[in-house]
C-alpha cells in the first residue's frame, strides 16, 4: 500500500497544504486564504477546507494518510499541540492539533515554523547528507532550529534554539520582544527597515525615499536591497550593519553547537549577495577554530516549498529517523 | 562481582585520580604533583603512578577496573582519545588515551574538564533530578557543558557549548581567545583580576591596592571580592558589570537551549553573594518567558570534587544511562 503523509504550513495570509509520498516528492497541493480576521472557527475551517481538497484531488479518505505535519508561527507547546499565541492570528491557546484530528480524522503533529523549516532542510534540502545542522531563517524576525544526531531538538518546552533573541549587544536596539540588542534587532528585515526608515528619514538616502515615493514608512528591506543594488552607499552599509551581527550569530552558533553545517533561508537570504560575504568573514573571525575547521555554510534548497515541505517532514519525522 | 571505575583529574599542577564502586561512591584517593614543566613523559609517568597508588590502596588490579575516565582542559578530541593542546601543560597532539591504556591496561575514556564537570554534576550533583541542564564553570575561564535527554551534548568533534567564547558585545574587551566581547571577556576570573588591576592602577581603588601591598599585577578576582565584602565601591562595581554580562550569557543559554537547570560552578562561585542576584536579574529581564518559566538556577554541589566526580562520571557514563 502507497504511503501518503500531508504537510500544511499555516501563515498570516495564506494556508498551503500538500499530499506527499513517502519520499517527500508532493503529489497534490491546495492554498486557501488565512482569513486571520474572521477569527478562530474560520481559521479552522479554511485549514480544514484546504485538507479536503487535497484529498479530493487525489481521490483519497482521511485513513489513506498516516499523519498530517503543522507548521506555525509560535510561540507553541508542540507535545500538547496548542498555538499559544501568533502576532498574525487572532487567537490564544488554540489546540490546534485536537480540533484537526477531530474535524479531519488524522493524526496530527505540531511544531513551530522554523523547527518544521529545520526538519525540512534536514530531510529533503541542503541538510540532506549530514546528522547535525543549525537552520536559520532571516525574515521578519530570525528564527531558528537545530538538528542533532538526526533529531530536531526541541529542548524542555519546544522553545530551543530562538537564536534570534540571543543578545549580540546589550547597548543595541530595541527588539520586538522587549529587550534591546537581539540578533533580531540588527540582522532581520525588520531590523533592515527600520535602519532604512532612520536612514531615509534623516535624508541620508534619496535614492531609497525616491524608491517609496518619498513615503517614509514605506521604505521596507525590499527597497533597502533595491536601492544597495542600484550603488547607494546608505543601503549598502545597512546591509553591512546587519552582516557583521549575523556574522556574530553565526560564531555564536558554532561556538555553541559545533554542528556540520548551518543552513541559512527565509526572505532576506534572497538578497544574500549583499550582505553573506561580510557575514561569513566575520563568522570565521570570531569562531573558535575547532568547531569552526568542520561547519560548512550553506543556502537553504527548499525556497518557497520550504513551509510546507517542513510541515510534510513533521509528518514524518518518526519515519524518517527510523530509515535515515 | 563489585564494580570499581577511576576518574583522573588532570590539572596543571596537580593530578586527582579516585577510586569509585558502581554508585559513585569515592572509596580510595591519590593526589600527585603534574610537574608540567618536566614534559609529556613525565606527566604521564605521574598519571600512571597516580592510578596504580589508587589501586594499591585497595588491593585491585587493572582487570578489576571497568573504565577510566580523564577530565582534561581543552581543546581535545575525546573519540580519538587526544589532547589537542593545553594552555598549561607543554604537550601538543598527545594521544593520552592510547599511552595510559597501554601503561595500565584498563579501558580508557577522555572529555574536557567542563564536559566532565557537567556531568559530574548530572550524575552525582545539583543535577540528578533533570534530563536536561547546561553546567556553566566560571572560573580562570568561563566553559560550559550541556546535557540533553541524559546525555551529554558533545557536537561533532567535542567543541560544544563553548559558552565562554560567544560574543555578547563586540565592543567588549580583548578575549585570551583573541576576539572582542566574548563572555569570557566580562565574566570570568581573568576578566574581574583585569578590571580590578585597571581600577587599581588609575587610583580608583586604595583598598584593592592596600590589599596586595600596593603591586597592581597582584591585584586578582580574589582581592576584588575582598575589597567588594570590605565595602570598596570600585570592586562592588567590577562585580555588578561581570554580574551582568554573566546574566546576558545566562539569557542566551535559556533562549538557545531550553534546558529545565543551569548549575553555576566554578572558583569564582565562591563569591556568588557579591554577583549572583544581579546575573540572575538580567538572565531574567532578557529571556524569553516560554523558556525562562521552566528553568530553575542551582549552585553546583560536588565542590572541589567536581574536577574528580566529573572524570568518574566520564568512565561510568554509558552504564549510568542505561541505570539512570
Amino acid at each position: 500500500m502507497q504511503e501518503y503523509y500531508l504537510g500544511l504550513d499555516l501563515g498570516g495570509t495564506k494556508i498551503l497544504t500538500g499530499l506527499a509520498d513517502k519520499n517527500g516528492k508532493i503529489l497534490a497541493r491546495s492554498r486557501k486564504d488565512t482569513e486571520a480576521k474572521l477569527g478562530e472557527e474560520k481559521i479552522i475551517a479554511n485549514m480544514v477546507a484546504s485538507i479536503e481538497e487535497v484529498l479530493a484531488k487525489k481521490n483519497l479518505q482521511a485513513e489513506d494518510i498516516i499523519a498530517l505535519g503543522i507548521g506555525s508561527p509560535g510561540p507553541l507547546d508542540a507535545k500538547k499541540g496548542i498555538i499559544i499565541e501568533n502576532s498574525n492570528l487572532p487567537w490564544k491557546n488554540v489546540p490546534i492539533v485536537e480540533k484537526i484530528e477531530a474535524a479531519v480524522g488524522i493524526k496530527t503533529l505540531l511544531k513551530n515554523d522554523a523547527n518544521a523549516a529545520a526538519l525540512g532542510e534536514k530531510w529533503f534540502g541542503a541538510g540532506k547528507e549530514v546528522d547535525n545542522m543549525v537552520y536559520i531563517t532571516i525574515s521578519t524576525g530570525v528564527g531558528g532550529g537545530a538538528i542533532i544526531k538526526q533529531e530536531l531538538f526541541s529542548g524542555v518546552n519546544d522553545n530551543a534554539c530562538e537564536i534570534g533573541h540571543t543578545v549580540v549587544d546589550p547597548d543595541g536596539p530595541l527588539c520586538g520582544c522587549g529587550n534591546h540588542g537581539c540578533l533580531e534587532s540588527f540582522a532581520s528585515g525588520t531590523a533592515i527597515a527600520r535602519m532604512a526608515q532612520e536612514a531615509a528619514a534623516e535624508g541620508k538616502s534619496k535614492k531609497m525615499l525616491d524608491l517609496a515615493d518619498n513615503i517614509v514608512e514605506d521604505v521596507d528591506a525590499a527597497i533597502c536591497a533595491q536601492a544597495a543594488y542600484q550603488g547607494d552607499q546608505t543601503a549598502k552599509a545597512i546591509f553591512a550593519e546587519a552582516a557583521f551581527y549575523l556574522g556574530i550569530g553565526l560564531a555564536n552558533l558554532v561556538n555553541i553547537f559545533n554542528t556540520e553545517m548551518i543552513i541559512l533561508g527565509g526572505g532576506v537570504m534572497k538578497s544574500a549577495d549583499l550582505f553573506l560575504d561580510k557575514a561569513i568573514a566575520t563568522m570565521r573571525d570570531n569562531a573558535l577554530p575547532g568547531p569552526l575547521e568542520i561547519v560548512e555554510l550553506r543556502e537553504a534548497e527548499l525556497g518557497s516549498d520550504i513551509g510546507l515541505m517542513g510541515a510534510i517532514a513533521v509528518a514524518m519525522e518518526d519515519r524518517l529517523i527510523k530509515n535515515g
